[in-house]
């Protein structure tokens, strides 16, 4: 069976999230990419270009194709907590591509869909602020910010407690507690 | 004045952190290292061996050497992350090399040192649940991790909120509340 040009590129993004998210820009190999997509090198520089191209594709596809696939609830920060979480069990990939594009790319700019998607959250916050649902004690930045790293509780990375295994259950217990208790408005 | 050869050591190391922090272990190079210090590549080699052996040894002498330098205390939670968010800011090369560590080096062991001082802060914190001054509603594993992504609050990345410009003083602000409301005994 002949493949398409179609399912060529396609494979060939799979195999450069796999390859990207594993080794970052620097350390990623465009000979094991076209490898594993059984591709050759050639086809994979027609497609996309380079390997700094091919990084883009590859960051977009995965990190833009997944900002809104858990739903934002600004009146239910704790619960938004606990499924990000869950969804960066699930793919992994997208916490390791983030960070090496991260650190890989510090200059660059911000895709626009990350902008809005961005722009939306913190609107909705601000909503609920004002509806005095949640905490007015704390920006809208502030609080998604903490909601945004607490949520890497569980697969994200710090300099420091790195000898220690941390379990899921309890980290994302720990985390839509702290969120829990966090935006709880003072005068209830 | 001809330099010691324990001050050549020492360039090279400093050129060394500068260059990995900023670049990560595949796209660190050596030859960039060693004009930075001054030195030449052979000197280079002769006292560290390797490229990964002297990412080792940059590793070792920043990370290591400031784990204990923003003084644990297990009393005082919601100020320890204040106080490691300031160490942060003022030496983000360590975030960065850390990050980078984490990322490059996935299935390396943790140094010793790691392991003697993360035991010492969750006995602490074991040690405060136990005298009643934090919650026990949570583990001291648990309690921990929060409160070091929270440190994160203001360097660290997340793969949302990329386009928003985070103040250091508002979110240090924020991470301290969330801390504070998070190891409240419930029963004051």
């Amino acid at each position: 069976m002949v493949r398409s040009s179609e399912q060529t590129r396609q494979q060939i993004l799979d195999a450069a999230i796999e390859e990207f998210s594993t080794h970052g820009i620097a350390g990623a190999r465009v000979d094991r990419i076209a490898k594993a997509a059984g591709a050759n090198i050639s086809s994979l520089f027609r497609y996309y270009g380079s390997k700094a191209q091919l990084f883009e594709a590859a960051f977009d596809a995965l990190a833009l194709g997944s900002i809104d696939v858990v739903p934002f609830d600004a009146e239910d920060l704790p619960g938004y907590t606990g499924r990000l979480m869950d969804h960066y069990r699930a793919h992994p990939e997208i916490v390791r591509l983030s960070a090496w594009y991260q650190l890989e790319r510090p200059a660059e700019g911000v895709p626009a869909q990350v902008v809005v998607s961005e722009r939306s959250k913190l609107e909705q916050i601000e909503r609920a602020q004002a509806a005095g649902t949640i905490t007015r004690e704390l920006s809208a930045v502030d609080l998604l910010n903490v909601v945004l790293h607490l949520s890497l509780a569980a697969t994200g990375t710090t300099p420091i407690l790195a000898a220690t295994p941390i379990d899921h259950a309890a980290a994302r217990r720990a985390a839509m507690t702290a969120v829990e208790r966090l935006v709880e408005p003072s005068d209830r």
